[in-house]
Formats: C-alpha cells, sequence, structure tokens
C-alpha cells in the first residue's frame, strides 16, 4: 500500500473528496437547470477522469486537439467534441478516422475551405458532425451573418452536418469581479443563441449551443438557449482560478482545491529550504508561484527548471533536508501537462495511480 | 520520408546543421583548453542527443535528477553525474541501483545526515561516487571550512568516495553584462577551486571541479583548477541564452539557434492569425513571448492553453488557415520538456525523429 509520504517527488496528487464534491457540485447544478454536461478534457487528459465525470452524468468529453481525443476515444470515451479546427490534409484523414471509431465525435470548424477539405475527405453516406466556432476574442468565426453563411455552405454539402455552434470565451472565464464577469458572458452568449435563431430561420437545424468555463458557469447554466457547458477547470482549481472572486467574495469559492504538487527538500543553505519542483514541476504561465500548503510565513520563490527556493525567515517551523512541502499550481492544465500520473488520494493513501495518457497530446 | 511541412503540429524541431555546429564548437574549445565536457542531459533528456555529444568527446553526461539518469543508463549513456541530491530512503536505494549498473556514476550531496544514510545503505566493497555540491545561490554546502567538513566525514565512511565538487552557479549563467558574467563566475570558481585545495592538503583525493554553463564556458574553461564543463543549453539554444550578450555585442552569438517549434495557423479573425501553440508547446518562464521566423512586424500573443495570437496589422504578408509558422522558443530546456520527440531535420527532411526519453523525468 502507497502513502502521500513514499510517493517519489515531484508528483502530483489529486485529493479525492475533493474532486468528487467538485463534479458533485458542477453535476447537480446542470442537472437542476437541464443543461448537457460535456467537461473539457484539456484540463485532466485522463481517460479515469473523464470515466469520472461521465458516471456523475456527463454526456461526453471535449478535447482541445484531435491527438488528445484519439486517446480518449482509444480508451473508450464517448461523446467526444473536438474544440480546435482540424486543419490539413493529414489531420482531417485522421479526424475521418476517428468519427469512424467514434461516431458520434464532433469537431469544430470556423472557415469555409476547411468545411470543404473535411466535405471532399469524407465518407459518402458518414457525414462528419460538425459546431461552428464563434469568435469572442480566439478562435471562431464572427456570430451572426458570417457564421450563418458558414452553416449555409455546411448545409449545402453532402458529407459534413452541422450539429450547433461553439460558444466559447476564454476571456470571461477569468473577468473580474464577478459582476463583469457576468456582463461579459451573458453578451457574448445572447450572441451565440441569437446566431442560432438566425440559422434555424434560415431552415438549418442547429440544435447545441455550448460553451462556458469554471468561471461563468453560473450564467451561462441560467441561460435559456444554451444546451450545454463544457467547464474544465473546476475538478481541479488552481489558485487563478481561486483569484477571480464569487457573487460575495474576492475568492471564487465554489470549488475545492483538489489538485497539488508534492516535493522535498533537497538543500537546506542558510536561511532557505530548496524543494525539487521548479519549472518542469509546476506552470509558470501565471504572474505568481505555487503557494505552499501549512507553512505560514513561507512563500516559494522560482529557482530554475528543477528547483524552488523557500525563504524561512518568516517561517513559523524548521525544514530539513527530506521534508515534504506540498503546492497549490498556479494554473492547473499546464501542471498537469508536465506530469505521466495523477496520484488519487483518499486522505493519505494512494487509491489509485491514473496514467495521464493524453499528456503531450497537443497536435 | 517526412519532410517539414508534414510534421503534425505543434512539434519541436532540431536544425542538426547547426546543431553539429554547434557541438563542435564547444568541443573544440574544451579540448583545446584540457577540459573534459560532460554537458548536461536536462536540457535534452534524449539518450540520441547524449550519443551525439559523447561522439564529439564529451566523457559522459549530467542528468539533473535520478530518474532522468535512470533512463540515460537505460538506454546505455556511461559517465552520468546526478546534479540534484539523492534525498530518501526509496531515491538512495534507486541510486544504489544505478550505480551498480552504472558504476561510473556520480552522485551530489551537500548533507551530512544524505551522506551517513547512503552510506549506511551502500553495499560494501561497492563505494557510492560522490561529489560535494557547493552553494553559489540554490542548493549546496557553503565553500570553504563547510565543504571541507563534509569530505571529512565523506572520507570517514567506507562506503562512499569523494570524486571531487559540483560547483554550479546557475544565476552566472544569465547574468549581464559579459563583463560581469566573468566577474562572478571567476570570483565563484575561484572559491571552488580553494575548496579543492582545502580538502586535498586535509589528506582527501579530491580530483574534480566540474561546473560552468552556456553562459560561463568561455571563463571557467580559462580557470586552470576547473577540471570540467557541464553546459547544456548550447546545443539548441534559446532566445533567453540569445538575450545574455558576449564580448562585442549584447546579443550572444557564440552558438546557433537549432531548435524551434513549428506550429499552423488554425484560425484567422478579422486582423489575426491563431496558431496551433500556447502554454502547452512553449516554456512560459520568461517574460518574453516565442519569436516568429521569417514574420517580419509579426508578434506572438499567449492566447492560452494551446493557442497563439499573431497581431497582423503590420505584418508583411496574409496568413491563412493551414499555415505553418515556426518560432525559436523562449527558454530551451523547459520547452524540450514539454514533448515526446524531436524531429532532428537536415534542410527540410527529416532525417530522425529521436524520442525524447527522459521528458517529465524529474523524480
Amino acid at each position: 500500500m502507497l502513502f502521500r509520504g513514499d510517493i517519489p517527488t515531484p508528483a502530483l496528487l489529486l485529493d479525492l473528496d475533493a474532486f468528487e464534491d467538485n463534479i458533485e457540485t458542477m453535476a447537480a447544478h446542470l442537472k437542476a437547470r437541464h443543461k448537457a454536461f460535456r467537461p473539457h478534457g484539456k484540463t485532466h487528459k485522463c481517460p479515469e477522469v473523464a470515466r469520472a465525470l461521465i458516471g456523475a452524468g456527463a454526456v461526453g468529453c471535449c478535447a482541445a486537439r484531435l491527438s488528445e481525443a484519439e486517446v480518449f476515444a482509444a480508451h473508450g470515451i464517448k461523446g467526444l467534441l473536438v474544440t480546435t479546427a482540424v486543419v490539413g490534409k493529414d489531420k482531417i484523414a485522421r479526424a475521418i478516422a476517428l468519427a469512424q471509431q467514434a461516431p458520434d465525435t464532433m469537431f469544430c470548424v470556423d472557415d469555409e475551405q476547411n468545411v470543404r477539405e473535411i466535405n471532399d475527405a469524407a465518407e459518402r453516406g458518414k457525414p462528419m458532425k460538425v459546431l461552428i466556432d464563434l469568435y469572442f476574442g480566439r478562435t471562431g468565426i464572427e456570430p451572426g451573418e458570417p457564421a450563418l453563411r458558414l452553416a449555409q455552405s455546411i448545409d449545402s454539402l453532402p458529407n459534413v452536418v452541422l450539429e450547433g455552434l461553439q460558444s466559447y470565451d476564454g476571456q470571461a472565464a477569468h473577468t473580474t469581479p464577478f459582476t463583469a464577469r457576468g456582463a461579459r458572458t451573458n453578451g457574448n452568449m445572447a450572441k451565440a443563441v441569437e446566431t442560432k435563431a438566425l440559422i434555424e430561420k434560415a431552415g438549418i437545424r442547429c440544435p447545441i449551443v455550448t460553451g462556458g468555463s469554471t468561471g461563468t458557469y453560473r450564467f451561462d447554466s441560467e441561460n435559456p438557449g444554451m444546451t450545454e457547458l463544457q467547464p474544465g477547470s473546476f475538478i481541479f482549481m488552481d489558485l487563478d482560478y481561486g483569484k477571480i472572486g464569487g457573487p460575495d467574495s474576492d475568492q471564487y469559492r465554489d470549488f475545492k482545491n483538489a489538485l497539488t504538487v508534492i516535493t522535498t527538500v533537497v538543500s537546506t543553505p542558510p536561511g532557505f529550504a530548496i524543494v525539487d519542483g521548479g519549472y518542469k514541476a509546476f506552470s509558470t504561465d501565471r504572474p505568481f508561484a505555487p503557494q505552499p500548503l501549512d507553512l505560514p510565513g513561507v512563500e516559494y520563490g522560482w529557482a530554475g527548471d528543477e528547483h524552488g527556493r523557500l525563504d524561512l525567515s518568516q517561517a513559523s517551523r524548521r525544514l530539513t533536508v527530506g521534508d515534504r512541502v506540498e503546492f497549490i499550481p498556479p494554473h492547473c492544465d499546464p501542471t498537469v501537462n508536465l506530469y505521466d500520473h495523477l496520484h488519487a488520494l483518499r486522505g493519505d493513501r494512494v487509491e489509485a495511480v491514473w496514467p495521464i495518457a493524453a499528456r503531450g497530446k497537443s497536435q
């Protein structure tokens, strides 16, 4: 039997109690509002996590990339939605192979030439299911008339079938304060719902409007036009999402921190403890550092690819070589993408070690 | 036959001509100064790269961590040096197993209790080879008397044998300008050489002084007391090292950029091109963004885990969906650590695809 203290460090830990609570909170919230729940797999890249979510009522799993979706499909995950356009001859051929293996898979499109290439490559009688990706600041085609014209193109082609709209606003997810976040997502999702109406008015079937995030789910789930939500980070949480604020606090308390990185003190030069986690153990895309647990007065400082520096001048206790220190990572998705395994803990006992099978699958 | 344009993106590319030039430059420089060359494997984590370096005269390969060294050993790489202390019962047992498999492996130590644990766990008659890690701002024990006392402890124990001093100053590597860098490394390496003399005066064998980096090799290689250098990044280079400055420029021109990340334009909202590389495709630990090749007037902006945004308002040419854009990464080591393969190119032809076998091996 393996315990927290036995895991070789640095390692990624999942608190199963917090993780299960987070899933239940989100699943119950969406079920009560009759929204489909297709959580984003780019956060966890782990088939066992996808299965836990489907077990709680999710209709499937989003994937940021084709190669990520291929891994989920190989592990038997149904209801896949690939949220980045599949571009180029080789990837289109792989997307078609994936759809043959997992026929309910949906693919995002935003470019007419790309749609034609998919149509031309697809097998007759086995149309590829597509969602139009709407532009709210990153990828996509503009809502309204431009999206309608793309829907009409899709409708005119025999081997692609429109399933609806991908309506994801990445910037809304982290907009603060809470009220500004609501205003932003409500405004953009209204454009998505209007676009659906425009397409349907043109006689084209467009059943799905999917989008939303851990930051916006409370708003999007109240929008009668949205049919499904695809939040990701709520299962783990991170420092970044903790700071976005909620309805009554500058902290976001809807979900619990379930994900940590455990490290070991490997050196204790005067005044410091050096842990074995650096740029290769934590995400570095946010302007703040990992937060140590149970070490009041101690801050983490980056110390290169493989090390972090804890300044002990204000520490409430000493640290010696071999001590273990756990941290909440700044940003969950890119942290998970550094590790091959997720150690799922019940208390201090390792209940399972889950392969992060789609780690690095960004292609 | 696979070509540059066929590689699924995002992907890591190596320009073999530049890579081989870089190796030859460093190897010739060190050979002319009679310094052993033990390049750091944490940069590449790739047994084929380690073999190329050994083929050019390297005496072995440094590894930042035990698990990284285990991978190199499993691929037949000799002359390993593990540059982080091996802490705790389980890792010490693995280190002993590694030393049995690869008997010339050396391990860094800086803590007397840790040394005793290694000694107690090692097999009689098969002493573990250790280097004392000297403190110059990150890990290690202070040079001079503290290091001497640790050397005396090692000398008093039957199953550990002192091979010398690990004398790495990570901050010196990126100190600018060039003259300040020289002053810093010369000052610290002098302390290392003095410590070696102190230990030898006490009658303890201490043959090796190893350290240095891509930033400091010109200085360290002129230091008569240093016996070997362990630079890493020179094989690939990156934006960060390009900025540290050389003897006659604020650019560092000793080595060529051999490492790039290739991406594809997946969406073209008005005014922008969105490429399929974001936080999961590039290192994010430096305060600057990936630099596009052959796109004057265009800057990369981060757009989340999987995307980057190219502002085309000043672009010299249009970009359309499916176009490919290559970038020099900000920092090579953590970028390499995101990928499973290195595509080794001769011109536009993929000559080999090398597994980054120790990717993620930070334990």
